[in-house]
């Protein structure tokens, strides 16, 4: 009798190569946490046509979806950098998201939501679900794994985990683990989603979510993001359109720049999502990259405050340390760790070149 | 008949020599925005002796006291740069703050808390307050004025606004305005706090008010106060105490930092005086010193990414414009905008100089 999940998994690439939204149901999956999700799934989109070894993975930032050209339409599509006319583009949204993937916003065995009892999570375990994804696609092999932001720890440990041999690995506006700064952000985030009332120890109910919370995080986000430069060159004193006078309401354009975005986000980002993929983030800390069989390229953006070029320079040095092949690329970008959303150019060329050699 | 007003002010002068933390009662007040507070009251502290020309009124940063030993403990004292033993030092809580002087946790005339009712403040209503104050102690000329963060706002108007003349101006750590990072900082507290249940549109209760708003506003706040160099000096990824494994709770400790200072913030401070202070600040916008008839020492830290070196430079360059003598010290410390608090040396030498020629 034929496995009826081999069959499932042959019915989702199948599909996959339509360029569908896919979801693959990957079975049981034991965190290092100690947790144990039985049912996992992972949501996937690929674009272009798989060869047998042009498939490229893309690990997306913090909030990303399997949407590759959606959201990183600079960088991917037909005739871009990543070129799905070229190759075979894998997105995915990480164990943990709220976007398709076994989440904590997921319903569990007994039908009611994750919440407060879904595990912490590592980027170890976010790369090995990745893995599950692609053996479930029949993909032995990747071209090139390219990481953005926390995506680029993912990224990295693609580089050392071997089940599946990477030839190239593209890090961009990341580093080797968040600093101090980062740490603070995050824990900053999170505060305001747990102290608020409506988060209720994480299992608040799907229509009514600690909104409020979740903004005031999005919003720390935002200024971390753009950085003081690329916030005074987009906003500056600027008033927003209609002036409030003398009064709490907002006022400058910045203020209400800061409201719509972390409003809008409730619209597409579940809270205890925003808590594990943070959390999983802070606890990666990369030592060395020994082991590693990949060819790397780092690339950071000059007023990425985040992210800064300093740290491309350690991975490089990690890089050389291990015996791999690696370059480095400083991007002059004024838009802080946004650019790397808003830079089809420095960026996508050293891409582009990068994954055609 | 005496005016009643006036052996208050008497009474209060008297008082205040002997450094005792005093009210002054200072009347009727109107507020740039229309409001009216009947009975302003001003938090005021003096030390050491009034000799007829050696008053030095010290304006603090935003949630300071009129107890300047006790906050710039570095800076001013018996002996110290700001010397207690030489100069008259008058300390005073800010129009708007809640550490004694009138402001939204004040009882209105009707005998509840002003609450929402309390009129949005103008930088230049908290100088016309301070203004009656010296009235009220008979002091009609000021050796210096020295203001820190947002006190160099108040400091600035000082040197513009003419009832009472004033020799020299220092400001420190501060600017012509705030810039997009600092509306976008502020505003990303306010809402925390204003999208705090709690907050019940200002009328809370003094006995339940909205802490975990406060305690996410101050986190926000010291986040930019040490901004990501100090940080990283201070805490880098150092585990807190005791390991907390992988969960939500805190395990760096910069998040131990960040929770503890936010919750400590609450025993002293006012959510609604946090809304007001901030937006006065957010406000002020010095285009020009024209006018203004004193002489200017403008400080800087280089680590400073809130109130960088360049706001000093603009500061001076509209001094010298305005005809005014001016210099500058740009100090080499690396704690951030925190830097004004915690140096004594380079800061301390420069302001001692500066007030003793």
């Amino acid at each position: 009798m034929e496995n009826p999940d081999e069959v499932l998994f042959e019915e989702n690439a199948r599909l996959a190569m339509a360029g569908k939204p896919m979801i693959a149901k990957l079975g049981a999956f034991a965190t290092d946490s100690g947790g144990h999700i039985p049912n996992l799934e992972i949501a996937y989109q690929t674009f272009g046509e798989f060869d047998g070894s042009n498939a490229i993975l893309i690990c997306h930032a913090l909030t990303g979806t399997s949407n590759v050209p959606g959201w990183w339409d600079r960088l991917a599509g037909p005739g871009k950098p990543i070129d799905t006319g070229k190759y075979f583009v894998i997105g995915n949204n990480l164990l943990g998201g709220c976007q398709g993937s076994t989440g904590p916003s997921s319903l569990a065995p007994d039908g009611r939501i994750w919440g407060s009892r879904f595990p912490i999570l590592t980027v170890e375990d976010q790369v090995r679900a990745q893995e599950l994804l692609l053996h479930s696609l029949k993909i032995d092999g990747l071209h090139a794994v390219i990481g953005c932001s926390t995506g680029g720890f993912h990224a990295l440990r693609w580089a050392q985990q071997h089940p599946i041999p990477v030839a190239k690995v593209a890090v961009t506006a990341s580093g080797p683990r968040q600093n101090a700064l980062q740490l603070a952000l995050n824990e900053a985030g999170r505060q305001a989603i747990m102290r608020d009332p409506k988060w209720q120890g994480g299992d608040y109910p799907s229509d009514d979510p600690p909104k409020n919370g979740l903004a005031i995080a999005r919003m720390i986000g935002h200024i971390a993001y753009l950085s003081g430069q690329a916030l005074e060159q987009k906003f500056g004193r600027n008033p927003q359109g209609s002036s409030a006078g003398l009064s709490f309401d907002p006022e400058f354009a910045v203020e209400s720049y800061l409201n719509y975005q972390g409003d809008k986000f409730n619209e597409r980002f579940d809270a205890n999502s925003y808590l594990h993929l943070t959390r999983s983030a802070n606890f990666f800390d990369l030592q060395s990259l020994e082991g590693a069989g990949s060819e790397f390229i780092f690339i950071s953006f000059a007023s990425d405050t985040l992210y800064p070029p300093k740290l491309s320079e350690e991975l490089m040095r990690m890089a050389i340390s291990a015996g791999c092949k690696a370059e480095i690329a400083i991007i002059d970008q004024p838009y802080g760790h946004d650019s790397f959303l808003l830079d089809g150019e420095g960026q996508g060329s050293a891409i582009r070149a990068f994954i055609s050699t």
